[in-house]
């Protein structure tokens, strides 16, 4: 495992040949019937259940998609509705996730300045060394929030260059309340979403952030579904990662994703969640596959790699 | 117990006489020594003991205040450090402030859209229902990042609104970066944070938002510290409630403060934290009262409300 974590996101999109990440966002109503009918996981109101519940489904799901993705992206909202009984769910699925040679980016959008920052960041991106937790590993990137400005990006941004770990702070996300904040606009016609990126880059581009790629350990959360308003990022930002959300369920196509990856492939990582974790409730899965919801979530991910690898070509 | 939170926020201030609420940020290596030399919990690097340490300081101290201040503000980072363990202590300490006749804000700013922004809602504000957590309470308002916009603030607002509970936006944050973020203005000299603040209003201010009081639900945090940019918003939105960080430790008068409150003493919490939770390492406390902790949180509880009372009738 290489140290730096833009270096290892290299390796892993070059070895897997795409930049498809695969999103868990695991709701137990949702989870195949075989795994909710088993006797001890058949109570959607009892915590322990449903826990167990998803943490087989995500374990099991993993193992299908590892040999074919870089990374998995862990959403911690659907672990903190179960409360502590989730968090540990939650780490838990890292530790499965590491073993199973994938990167992982815990999607937190955690934001705060000073003090709380640094905690923050120590819970989320520093392996525990405290006795009874000593077996834990926090995840390789997490997911952060710029509103406080670069006081509250630093913290992250130090914790992560000094584990080998990555940092993506929101720059343009893809709801349709987003222009409201992110678009508005100064006198020159400058967005908030420019400036924030204008922030994160100058904090990324420090020499001890950047490794032997080239890239950047501090990368962006740029939508999908906006490529208009945000394809001049990856010209404007050569040394940064995007990671970007709405390919599948969310709307965005595969061009229009792609436009965040440089010639070589690398550069960005494209995340699907619902559309691939989810597929045996699809018609063109479920009407082939039936039952077997592991064979609908691999032929998925090979569906979505072919259709992002033959956007690639179109693009070239 | 009234079920409009805003509501309960102006009870809660005029039973207390005072706007202080005292923010819960606790550091293991800042306990006082008799907490720390217990027997079982003189561990710093022991995830159980520190926890248990934490726990016991909280709830002494929480005793100490419930008499003199309307709530506590407890700050989740300090929980999420010890991952699991720390999440379960700190939603113990919110049945215990409850107990104690505390208004609990779960200082928590989650920020997400859609689904995801349920879920963190759900994890936050609704007493969960699920068999193993059925005795959790959760707190009485959360705070929230309004990066991602309207979308990103209605899911928690609706919870909130459900629940009989609030929501405290960021809006004008005190660290020296936040300028650079919330400053960034228009062409008509109109700032990002008093574009936030028009959203966060239009939200709050559905009448199923507004209580009795006259007071909507959906508050916001502004810093003590940046009077100067932020007092108009006092005059602004007559409805919202006010967080205001930064008195004490972080160095905003109470004069500062309290240009959010309204003449009556209600329509701002003036939040102070280390000033108060740990005034036994403060020499004028430490001179005084030498080991006995309880007696100097006491004493600078008493001490906050009698400066920020005189600076009201200062100001009236």
């Amino acid at each position: 495992m290489a140290s730096h974590f833009a270096d290892r996101l290299c390796d892993a999109v070059k070895s897997k040949k795409t930049s498809l990440v695969v999103g868990l966002d695991p709701v137990y109503s949702r989870l195949p019937a075989v795994i909710k009918s088993h006797r001890q996981m058949n109570d959607e109101f009892d915590a322990d259940a449903a826990v167990d519940a998803i943490f087989d489904f995500c374990t099991q799901t993993m193992r299908i998609i590892a040999p074919m993705v870089p990374a998995v992206k862990i959403n911690i909202a659907f672990f903190e509705k179960y409360l502590w009984e989730g968090l540990e769910t939650y780490y838990a699925l890292i530790t499965e996730a590491d073993d199973l040679g994938l990167e992982v980016i815990g999607d937190v959008k955690r934001g705060d300045i000073g003090h709380t920052a640094e905690l923050y960041a120590a819970a989320h991106l520093e392996n525990p060394e405290l006795a009874g937790l000593e077996d834990t590993l926090a995840p390789d990137a997490i997911t952060i929030n710029p509103y406080t400005g670069a006081d509250g990006i630093e913290p992250f941004a130090d914790m992560a260059t000094k584990q080998g770990k990555g940092v993506f702070v929101l720059v343009r996300t893809s709801n349709p309340s987003a222009a409201a904040i992110q678009d508005f606009a100064d006198a020159d016609g400058r967005t908030m979403y420019e400036k924030v990126a204008e922030i994160v880059a100058q904090i990324g581009e420090k020499p001890e952030r950047v490794g032997a790629s080239g890239y950047s350990n501090i990368g962006m959360v740029v939508g999908g579904t906006a490529p208009n308003v945000t394809s001049a990022l990856r010209q404007e930002y050569d040394k940064v990662w995007f990671l970007v959300p709405g390919y599948g369920s969310q709307g965005a196509s595969a061009a229009d994703c792609l436009r965040f990856c440089k010639p070589d492939g690398t550069g960005a990582l494209i995340n699907a969640s619902r559309s691939i974790i989810y597929a045996y409730e699809r018609p063109m899965y479920k009407d082939q596959y039936r039952d077997d919801w592991k064979r609908s979530i691999e032929q998925a991910v090979i569906d979505a790699k072919v259709e992002l690898a033959n956007a690639m070509q179109t693009k070239l």
